[in-house]
């Protein structure tokens, strides 16, 4: 039943439900109640499995809420909208985002943030406070996962939260539009918009994942001639090499002797680097990054989300000497504005986003896909909802 | 004795002489040798006292060695020069500096650091790791601190860190271009280019010295509409108005259920500010500016020297919410190019010291200046070598 256009029924679908920290996924049948005013629902194409996903699976001390259905890498297609939705309709190719862009606040007309103050992100907390999804045995509610929760066939995200893929961009490939809505734009817009990397630098990028390959890339694209990249799992050092990585320091491999801030001094005729990533969200390689960095203007840009309420130590001499220290949010991306340009520059070839895409597989195999991302054995694996085009590989 | 005009013969004369840690200051008479290759002898003008000194003055575990010159804020006429140096010639007006400029160096040729990396500044290192400086009594060498030591009717300065005071700039008040020197350039310089403060900006100034308020200064003269200044000393509150402080924090005040962050935030409608400038050189404060720094934008800069090794502890969640933390010395000035602008700027009246000189002395009142400004009771004393000039005030 629609009035004026408005979806007014619920809808059953299949979601991944987590019942309890670290559990394995349990894939549900679930109801998906009508968007309600400023709210999309969108039928999920395909969903990626992000490393927060797996920081908020694991975690058992809050904030995550159980029964809650995870997943923020997303692209689907509009299948209803709530009233007073006018930027998006029915049928339209969108990416959901974990952070609002409401457009009206100071932090969004401003160009130096892009948190959106006017509807803050927590897990569980659209617009109004409430959740979409109930279990459709029980009726019990259930929890949203960063207003998005992607690993359901269908969600209800806000239109603050949801970018439109139009013109030529509506033609990107779906598991590239995926990619381009957390990891891979964070690590792309660190380099681009927080730390602004100039070229000729020296970049030290710590944790190979996706957000810190992708920081690789985007430092490439911005004419770094020295990227090293700091990860104890050999495994990423050939992929790193196709993304722009120059250097590898495992930090199992240096001995006892030396740090890795050390090593990376010694590599760089004793300055260290201009630009350091965190991208593992631990407090103390933030620490070592922090000090990899030059004297003068050495930047260090945390990205990783820390799972633990420890503080970063920095020692008060050190950042006197010019450096500095900055934190970011999916890499000073603003979703409505920068989103879409990433999607053009895939287009356009400039950026490359197949190296990222390492598993394919259906919606069945979502636990698969935790467990190869907790052991670090994949980058990305993207989880087609219809499991068509899943391979398995 | 002079070969081709390089000066050969040492020069005796006063000098303040520390014997050892927060001992008071011996006015002694010394020998200052000729300057060597790159460096010049200045006959000093007047010389002022800033926090550094005093906290180098306590300090008794290191890096100062005793007997030592202590001193870095000063006007002088170059005496003498010795070989090589082209830049100045005897009789220039030139303000000596704690940072050098060699102006070939990476850091000397970029712009985005005023840390010269030819000629590290370590208490005691000039070029060639000697001094220049003995007791005319007995022959033992007095250290130099900051390669400066200003604190002595004649001192000699690798020319690095000199700056010719020329044209229009040599007539600039000989009180007035010693504050140029260090303190008060290090304010204006990190609101104007460490921060880059905006019109309409909200500021915190954490410690209401000579830094602090020339950041408030400099910050009103960028634009930034509310300055909330916080200090421990109520007598700074008056002095502060009219340096452009608009709201006052007595952390004594405030009573112990809340913090000075969570005064700021409550005073800027839970926001915070969106520049937080530390000046005291103490890691709390460091971390309590931090936790007063605006989300999205918000950036802190540490200013003051920790007279410990303790490092600034900064929570990584709220980092991640765009904050960032930035450090200085000289607040970003390149002695040789910034300090001729500050120069013009008080010809101008664009930049009034006068506010910052509360007390003129001679020489031999040195004592009673470090005491003043030891106990918070004065923001500049200007000491005339000559004492003529010295009021007394």
């Amino acid at each position: 039943m629609e009035q004026n256009g408005i979806a007014t029924r619920p809808i059953r679908c299949k979601a991944a439900v987590c019942k309890a920290a670290g559990e394995p996924l349990e894939l549900e049948e679930v109801e998906v109640a009508p968007p309600r005013a400023h709210e999309v629902r969108i039928k999920v194409v395909c969903a990626s499995v992000c490393h927060t996903d797996i920081t908020f699976w694991r975690m058992k001390d809050g904030p995550s809420m159980f029964p809650l259905i995870l997943g923020h890498e997303a692209v689907g297609v509009v299948e209803s909208v709530g009233e007073r939705v006018e930027e998006v309709a029915v049928g339209d190719t969108v990416v959901p985002v974990f952070l609002a862009q409401c457009g009206e606040c100071a932090d969004c007309r401003s160009p130096r943030s892009n948190l959106c103050s006017a509807l803050p992100n927590r897990p569980g907390m659209p617009r109004d406070g409430t959740t979409r999804f109930s279990l459709a045995a029980t009726g019990e509610p259930v929890h949203n996962f960063l207003s998005i929760s992607s690993f359901a066939e269908y969600t209800v995200v806000d239109v603050a939260q949801v970018v439109k893929l139009g013109g030529a961009a509506a033609a990107l490939p779906p598991e590239k539009a995926c990619l381009l809505s957390c990891g891979v734009a964070t690590g792309i817009g660190a380099a681009w918009k927080v730390a602004a990397v100039e070229p000729g630098s020296t970049v030290a990028v710590f944790g190979l994942g996706a957000v810190g390959l992708a920081v690789a890339q985007g430092s490439k694209m911005r004419g770094a001639t020295r990227i090293i990249g700091v990860d104890l799992n050999p495994d990423k050092f050939e992929i790193g090499r196709k993304m722009g990585i120059t250097d590898f320091v495992n930090p199992n491999d240096i001995g006892e002797q030396q740090t890795v801030s050390e090593v990376i001094k010694d590599m760089t005729g004793g300055n260290g680097a201009d630009y350091c990533f965190e991208c593992i969200g631990s407090v103390s390689v933030m620490a070592e990054a922090f000090k990899s960095s030059r004297m003068g203007w050495g930047k260090t840009v945390v990205l990783g989300v820390a799972g633990s309420v420890a503080p970063i130590s920095i020692p008060a001499f050190d950042i006197l000497k010019g450096r500095s220290v900055i934190g970011s949010h999916l890499g000073g991306i603003k979703p409505k504005d920068d989103i879409p340009v990433l999607a053009q520059k895939c287009l356009d070839k400039e950026l490359e986003l197949d190296e990222f895409i390492t598993h394919r597989m259906g919606f069945d195999d979502i636990n698969r896909a935790f467990d190869l991302l907790a052991k670090g054995k994949c980058l990305r694996c993207i989880i087609w909802m219809d499991g068509a085009k899943g391979n398995g590989a």
